[in-house]
């Protein structure tokens, strides 16, 4: 089973690997650009019986390496049905 | 507008940060984990008029700098219709 995993850093949390991205966009001329925030996006392969059974490995595996749960979030999504 | 840019490398190339997280899963008992990419997720905020003209900054923006064409994809979401 596939999932993705979108890690992002919470709100209020400062981002400066986006704020240089939003600043080497306005000096390329993208002065539209008014905010830029970096996440992650973890693409997993996970082989399991059941969906319920990957889906409790994938919130465990989030919460002990993949997501730093006090400055970010995560969602899963899973891609295929299999 | 806010959208929402996924970059990942194309299939074939090389992730070494996705192997080094498979390995630490695996360290941690994960061994059900098969396989690890690692993209970003970009979340950017546009002043735009229209949906077309924010594309097609968005679309220019990765192609200049938030993709490396050469070994990356990347695929624009935009997130609400405003």
């Amino acid at each position: 089973m596939k999932a993705h995993v979108h890690v992002r850093l919470k709100p209020g949390i400062l981002d400066p690997q986006g704020k240089a991205v939003q600043q080497a966009l306005h000096h390329l001329g993208f002065r539209a650009v008014e905010s830029v925030r970096i996440g992650k996006l973890i693409e997993l392969e996970v082989a399991a019986e059941t969906r319920e059974e990957a889906e409790a490995l994938v919130q465990q595996a989030c919460q002990k390496l993949l997501a730093n749960p006090v400055i970010e979030t995560y969602d899963i999504e899973w891609v295929d049905a299999s």
